[in-house]
């Protein structure tokens, strides 16, 4: 066997972990500094004495700071951060969790100069902090408000826009081939949580970063904790790093050197991850296997050694990866306990005033209910009540999810058929074509999937599922604008991207009723199927049960409303959530006086694809004078193209009387975030916005 | 340290590696069989005598022979394929490399009860040939002929679909888990090649199985070959196992015996890589590090040991990779000398019978050449003339392709930048996302992609280009139909994809030169831009230098035809390659007496998006009465639908004047493979088609 390039050091030396940090601070007693940073246990509600905070409006400022003054930071920064989460909502325990390496960053590199690639990007709060954002850090997600992510357009110290994950690596490589091939000597630094590296994409960069010996540091961000904490092969792999008992340090010269890991009580909870494995070996290494200078794993709460290890890892030549551990939630006692619940958070409401009571707010999380509407259901819950009715029949139900088991309302599912239930991690790709694999198999699969994630798989979707016309269906989260996570989480493309896949059957509920009739139509149909609906709530309506089994193709004219001998006869088709608004735009309508000479039908369209026809012709041939077509997604290429085609193309009865259109929807624009009422009335999908496009309509054809 | 858990076998019983060999096939001269295949040198011209072949009807036939009988079916299969690849053309060496491994599987397994997937499927000729399919395959590839690729409704013994690679994990993985929830016991095998394993979802699937600790046998494939041969931290971490000199051994109970590795000579070639690195280590196995059970590597090409360790593999629980070496275009000596020439090859001509003549052929691999137009350029070798060009005058242009250097006209680029060239493997998310990256730091990368493969990366396109605006030229190859590949290498969605997505500019060539100057226009934009341009040759238009920057947004009306005082005002907006077909069909049209009363002009739309607006009004206000939008795209979401939107939602001279218009296009199926001639006569998309539609349109309106 070779002789290992590691340097095993004695275990005397190893029992003092700390002996041999004493630079770059260059005091003895930075190694015990670590251990002085609070706990909180409450969220305040007033702006906390952060006077040492107050005066970092800059990284550089951070620069000037002694040990003692970086530990009280962090400390300033936490409790800060607690309170700003408070106030705004949002998420929550990974920020906490990365208050250190943040501050560890910004002390030892040159931003923004220096890039910091943060993946997924909702670690940056304590980063938009310490770079000029800290007074605006309460409006985060609000209108007009910060973003939850990095954005290139709000700062020069936001390398890169985030909001997916597993970018990272890519990201900061391309940047790193950019600077060296004008050579510029800035450092590149990629912060990716263990479960962003789930992402293949991150394994495509690794891969390439390798082959491009390029320099790039990349700090693995192992909090044990994906979204929905699954486990997987390459989580297994980093408990293994852990439990081995080892640790690659790097020596005053940048060489790995092995000892054994100093003793890291706060992260034991690691070990439940092996209790029924063989022993670990240490040699078993992906990130070395793959071509990376691995150092770790490390405290990443341990001020003094990031300081050490980072500062020596960034002058290592080549892809580096620094393996750090840390507590999602550190430093507020009801996280740290429960890092789920406290992945993302709500507002802090004005009665709430104690930590206990906001950890009622848990249930809230990424949700759209609203405190006061308690009785409405989310969407997510029907596709949950959905699962759980249909698989107590029907044992052919398997159900996918990519680390979305909370968000897609998956719970009680998981927990009534755990040998039904598939988390892949955060691995969209996969998901897809897992599903396809297993339907060849005679069973029937459902994947859960929100819209903007979906993107992720469309190749996937198209030959693995579509092409091979494959018994799959889709639930789409998500669908539409989402609010406060903004454009990179909006799903507005998916009836533009899916609607030209041959096969696909797609439809669009109005309401939580019809979501979960629809959920059941398409698994009911034997082939490759979408159901896509909103984030949060819908109108309310109660699920009738049992399951029906809906026509396919077939929209339903919901009200009629105005004067049946008016000259103006307007058919609105809505699509999915429009519906809803249609019918309130037609009560405006019909009711206004300057439109009295006006008859409203408003029918739910219920299908994207098939559309249906028959009524297209049939509304036609009733003579209407006026079409708009109503979707919450972009006008390019959705619902409302499907019409334009049809009518165009196909209906003879149109090419006669020619009615005027209008395709209403979202324009040519990403949306910015926002609560989801603010976004629709940005985009003109609100009723008032809604019934002056009508008005327009109505008035062009009389010019 | 921990005990290791291989058993190191004695020197002495690793000298002679074949002893222990005597199972399953119970004769000790099985391992000298290996040694008896032969090598040909020549492509045979007529139907070579394979007598044992030929009683192979179904795999079943397989399990009948005994080893010697084995061995002769491999030289009589590998003869066959090699007469057939003259015959029909096709990919090529991948085949002859899994000879051995194909025969071994199907001796091994009871498909189609078991199953195995082919990943890329270009590597299951030989699969084909031994599941009743021997006396089609010279149709391969040929309309009405075999699929290039599996395809299940092709054979039940063609699992799963694999057109694009790094599919197979995901799809096997839910085979699996699909069987063992049904309490089936059928085994799931997983062919991959190490290019298709630098895709990133190969690595999701491999986290996942071993999440699910699925029973799945994958062989790892490696023939050191990815289409371009790039290396990368993947590429090099098995050389590196191939290096250390070490064998992961199967033991009869299915444990792992570490040995040393028996020498192989063919495969020296390998060492190359390693000239300049350190001596590897033995304990990186980067598929061990992720969970899974490793055994190898071991020859593919010899029989006996095939068959040995696959047949205890099979039997171990959970995931196991068996890591096999095989020489692409193994037993054909010109291809073994040159596998990537060997890649892919076209069809035979008649007047060559020998290897060295047909080996002239290479430099028509992946392109639409065809021999007796020499003079034409493909588009491929214009967007490398305009790489090279413009790469000569700025020093900003970087260029990126995720393995297919060769395919997309880049070889001449590599050479003389190669410093600004990127070759990031199979791996098309981070190829995207990559480009975004660089293009945060002042260089202006192209990312040269086929339509196809875009799919891949679309989330990425979205997030990480157009909603940061990043300046970054996509050059989308291979767009609309691409022939013989079919279906899954089709590129008729990335008009609907793309356009729906806000910043975006796409731009359309109709023929060669106008493709170099949209490219430069597009490169010149500072923005996120996409050129669209379609696989082989064009109209052989010459390219005029210097490079022009034409008005973004601005069709041409390339001709008008007929009577100009006709009652049919026929416009033409077309397309891209649909421009040529429509001035074809003008011609018809107006010299046909039928349509006399016709004038027919034809606009060369040029851009997709954004749309000539001013043109579009300028025609309607000149009276056209028809209009007809002409693209190689699916009609649902395509260019066409732009104009819809605009026209109905928009003009107000439309709303007036009302022209009747057809969407002309691709409908809404998937195209088989076949000639792109023929695909384009399939989908009416030929100067004929095109005619019958707009005579439809002409007549329709008089109705």
């Amino acid at each position: 066997m070779q002789q290992s390039p590691y340097f095993l050091q004695s275990q005397s030396a190893s029992a003092s972990p700390h002996t041999s940090l004493s630079r770059p601070l260059a005091t003895d007693s930075a190694a015990h500094l670590s251990g002085l940073q609070q706990t909180f246990r409450q969220i305040p509600r007033t702006r906390p004495y952060t006077p040492l905070l107050d005066t970092i409006d800059a990284p550089v400022d951070i620069k000037a700071l002694n040990p003692e003054q970086l530990i009280v930071l962090v400390d300033e920064l936490r409790l800060f951060l607690l309170y700003s989460a408070g106030q705004s909502g949002g998420h929550f325990g990974a920020n906490l969790g990365v208050v250190e390496l943040t501050i560890a960053l910004h002390y030892l590199l040159d931003t923004p100069q220096d890039q910091i690639v943060w993946d997924v990007g909702h670690q940056a709060y304590a980063h938009k902090v310490l770079t000029g954002r800290r007074d605006k850090l309460s409006s985060i997600r609000a209108k007009n408000g910060l973003t939850a992510f990095p954005e290139r357009v709000e700062s020069v110290y936001d390398t890169f826009g985030v909001g997916h994950s597993s970018t990272s690596i890519s990201a900061g490589l391309g940047m790193s081939l950019a600077l060296r091939y004008q050579g510029r000597p800035q450092t590149v630094a990629c912060v990716i949580g263990d479960g962003a590296m789930t992402g293949g994409m991150a394994f495509e960069a690794m891969n390439d970063a390798v082959q491009q010996d390029a320099d790039l540091l990349v700090i693995l961000n192992d909090n044990d904790m994906s979204i929905s904490c699954s486990i997987g092969g390459f989580s297994r792999h980093l408990a293994m790093l852990w439990e081995s008992g080892y640790q690659v340090d790097i020596s005053d010269t940048g060489a790995a050197v092995l000892r054994h890991r100093p003793n890291m009580q706060a992260f034991d909870r690691r070990k439940r991850h092996s209790e029924h494995r063989d022993v670990p070996q240490l040699e078993d290494n992906l990130f070395k296997a793959i071509g990376f200078t691995y150092f770790g794993p490390f405290d990443g709460h341990n001020i003094p050694e990031l300081l050490r290890v980072l500062s020596l890892a960034k002058q290592v030549k080549g892809p580096v990866l620094v393996h750090i551990y840390t507590t999602k939630g550190k430093g507020f006692a009801p996280a740290e306990a429960d890092p789920v619940g406290y992945h993302a958070i709500s507002k802090l409401p004005a009665e709430d005033i104690v930590a206990c009571d906001f950890a009622k707010d848990k249930a809230a999380i990424e949700s759209g209910a609203t405190k006061d509407k308690p009785s409405k259901l989310k969407y997510s819950q029907v596709f949950g009540q959905f699962l759980c009715d249909k698989a107590a029949q029907d044992n052919k139900l398997l159900a996918i999810t990519p680390a979305m088991e909370e968000g897609s309302g998956m719970i009680d599912f998981a927990r009534q058929f755990p040998e039904r239930f598939f988390d892949v991690a955060i691995a969209e790709q996969h998901a897809v074509t897992l599903a396809g694999g297993m339907a060849t198999q005679g069973v029937k699969p459902i994947v859960a999937i929100y819209s903007t994630f979906l993107q992720r798989g469309y190749d996937q979707l198209i030959h693995d599922i579509a092409l091979q016309n494959l018994d799959v269906t889709f639930a789409i989260d998500r669908a539409g604008l989402v609010g406060e996570d903004g454009a990179t989480h909006a799903g507005v493309f998916d009836l533009a991207f899916l609607r030209c896949v041959p096969n696909m059957l797609i439809a669009a509920p109005k309401d939580e009723n019809e979501c979960y009739h629809l959920l059941n139509t398409c698994y009911e149909y034997e082939g490759s199927t979408a159901v896509r609906y909103p984030r949060g709530v819908g109108t309310g309506a109660m699920i009738s049960r049992p399951a029906q089994n809906y026509k396919i193709g077939q929209a339903v004219v919901e009200t009629v409303l105005g004067n049946a001998h008016a000259t103006n006869k307007l058919a609105l088709l809505a699509f999915g959530t429009m519906v809803a608004t249609a019918k309130q735009a037609a009560k405006v309508l019909t009711s206004d006086g300057a439109t009295s000479d006006c008859q409203v039908q408003v029918v739910n369209m219920r299908w994207v694809k098939p559309l249906d026809t028959n009524l297209l012709e049939t509304l036609i041939e009733q003579g209407v004078t006026h079409i708009a077509t109503l979707e919450e997604h972009m006008i390019m290429g959705g619902a409302g193209s499907a019409v334009n085609e049809y009518l165009l193309n196909a209906s003879a009865a149109f090419a006669v009387s020619r009615p005027a259109i209008a395709n209403i929807g979202i324009s040519d624009r990403f949306i910015a975030h926002g609560s989801q009422a603010e976004q629709l009335a940005d985009c003109g999908l609100d009723t008032h916005g809604v019934v002056i496009q009508l008005q327009r309509l109505l008035t062009s054809l009389k010019a």
